[in-house]
């Protein structure tokens, strides 16, 4: 088996040759500016994993993988437009760089490119292979807007926060995994099988991430403590909180929601305090818990040899962080 | 064969039947709303038509059909973000109803459903379906980019125009006609001959539309006089006047394109004065029916019945002014 990281350098060497014409320079310059900006290439390496697992040719899944990377490209480059972000991985955005106008049309011929990408797999895998990718994208794109109705709402149950974490992130994990494995031979019994394992797993990586926000400790993961709360990020944590809250609670976290200025440290120290008081770790670890242990139940499933199923576990084991 | 009309009113019952999640509303109404304004169908319409011409069940066409309109509706909404326009069909555009995010995320979404609906095709047919899909898709959005480029150049060339015209307009029509053809069981040679019809059809027509903006008469075509000269559009008649002026009259032109502000007759009649000067008109007749005469020299290699050619004939003619 592979290992992930040389995957994932596979994937950063393909994405530098891809070629794409010289005219309308204006049309492909900011996609090769936001391919080349770098990330973990994390979604593509899953599918070349998981082509690989079923004993597939890695080489062959490589234009497939791509596709996954543009595709996951082209969403950033239309989200940053909308969430009106200056900077991507501390780079300035497209729409900053060239304007909202270049963004969306590039990230429009980046959808189209994803299409041509992932077409070149053997006829037979076609259609069942094209179909994953359009549920994928679609799913993404209605996080998205779940994501930006959240914003301005204030009666976001928990419920509906997993569904748009689902849709938005964890779905095309399951996808690229699930295109992987067609690609590697798996049947379609293994294939929904590691989807499923990487759309939960994909879940509990999220509440981990709401977890890490607070509770993470900033020597360990480089992150400002808090970002989500001064933000008012409707998180797991925010929107369980405000469920569990009693009356005084309650008032104490709408009135930090809704001040326009505050001290930043007091903000976050006085929002915690809450979450202390209604123990809302607990239950955001207990349902992380909850969708790792179906990750880890659909893995179980799979008929793979017991050695690469290890290496799920471990790549699993890997992504979920014990301690904060 | 179907009457076009009779083809075009399928679509627009077809596009009515479109059935699209109910959640989240905000994705979805903008996209019920944009491909229920109306519009004349024109593009399905003609996949329909070529399906139905080489014999095939217009029926089992539908689905790629409603994949061209909502593919050439996804291309409307982010075009009038980035033009910057209030209406479309005497309508509110998308953009300015809901919000620039609503219009971009629900394009996304169209293009998505685009593929969707272009794969309900059978499985021999696929591949090269989505092919065509993919050309023309991109074409569109690249002739998008020179549409835009042009905006702020003073020195288009005639040739750079025509590619821009053929890329966002003319590439569209082919596409449709071959999808048609394909579905209605024609080979690849005659796919690929009424393709080259409805480009060069597509490229006649639009120099028609250049002439008709300034030699229409209002009476006949119920069209403002000289909307492209009021605002600096850059067509043919303008790039080809740059090129065919003395120095005096490019003078003249370049002062016209530089006021800011002007009376809007006045302006109409002092440039369509220079074109007048310079000839423009003839050249542009010269154009046109160089294309048109391409159209119709494909047409006539296409293996189909005399009475089919007939259709494909009088459908052009129809197309075609003869009369300013």
């Amino acid at each position: 088996m592979r290992e992930l990281k040389d995957l994932q350098l596979l994937i950063d060497e393909a994405v530098t040759k891809l070629e794409y014409p010289a005219y309308p320079a204006e049309l492909y310059e900011p996609i090769k500016y936001i391919l080349q900006m770098g990330g973990k290439r994390m979604r593509p390496a899953l599918l070349l994993m998981a082509c690989d697992l079923f004993g597939g040719d890695v080489e062959k899944a490589l234009a497939p993988a791509l596709a996954i990377e543009v595709f996951h490209n082209f969403t950033l480059m239309h989200d940053d437009i909308m969430d009106n972000a200056p900077l991507r991985r501390g780079k300035t955005t497209v729409h900053e760089l060239w304007d909202r106008n270049a963004a969306i049309l590039s990230g429009d011929v980046m959808l189209i490119q994803g299409y041509k990408l992932m077409m070149q797999v053997e006829d037979r895998l076609l259609r069942p292979i094209l179909d994953i990718f359009n549920t994928t994208a679609v799913g993404v794109c209605e996080g998205q807007q779940l994501d930006m109705d959240f914003e301005t709402r204030s009666d976001v149950k928990i419920d509906e926060y997993i569904e748009m974490i689902r849709l938005k992130t964890a779905v095309v994990l399951g996808g690229a995994l699930k295109i992987g494995a067609l690609l590697g031979g798996a049947d379609t019994k293994d294939a929904e099988l590691i989807a499923k394992f990487g759309e939960n797993l994909g879940l509990a990586f999220q509440l981990q991430d709401d977890l890490l926000d607070v509770y993470g400790s900033p020597e360990k993961f480089g992150k400002q403590v808090g970002g989500d709360i001064i933000s008012n990020k409707k998180t797991y944590l925010l929107i369980k909180s405000l469920e569990l809250a009693n009356k005084e609670q309650a008032t104490e976290l709408s009135n930090w929601l809704n001040l326009k200025q505050f001290n930043q440290q007091e903000k976050v120290e006085a929002v915690t305090a809450v979450y202390n008081a209604v123990q809302v770790k607990q239950y955001a670890e207990t349902t992380m818990q909850t969708y790792a242990d179906k990750a880890f139940a659909a893995l179980e499933k799979i008929t793979l040899p017991e050695e690469n199923k290890q290496y799920l576990r471990d790549f699993a084991d890997g992504l979920m962080v014990r301690e904060f």
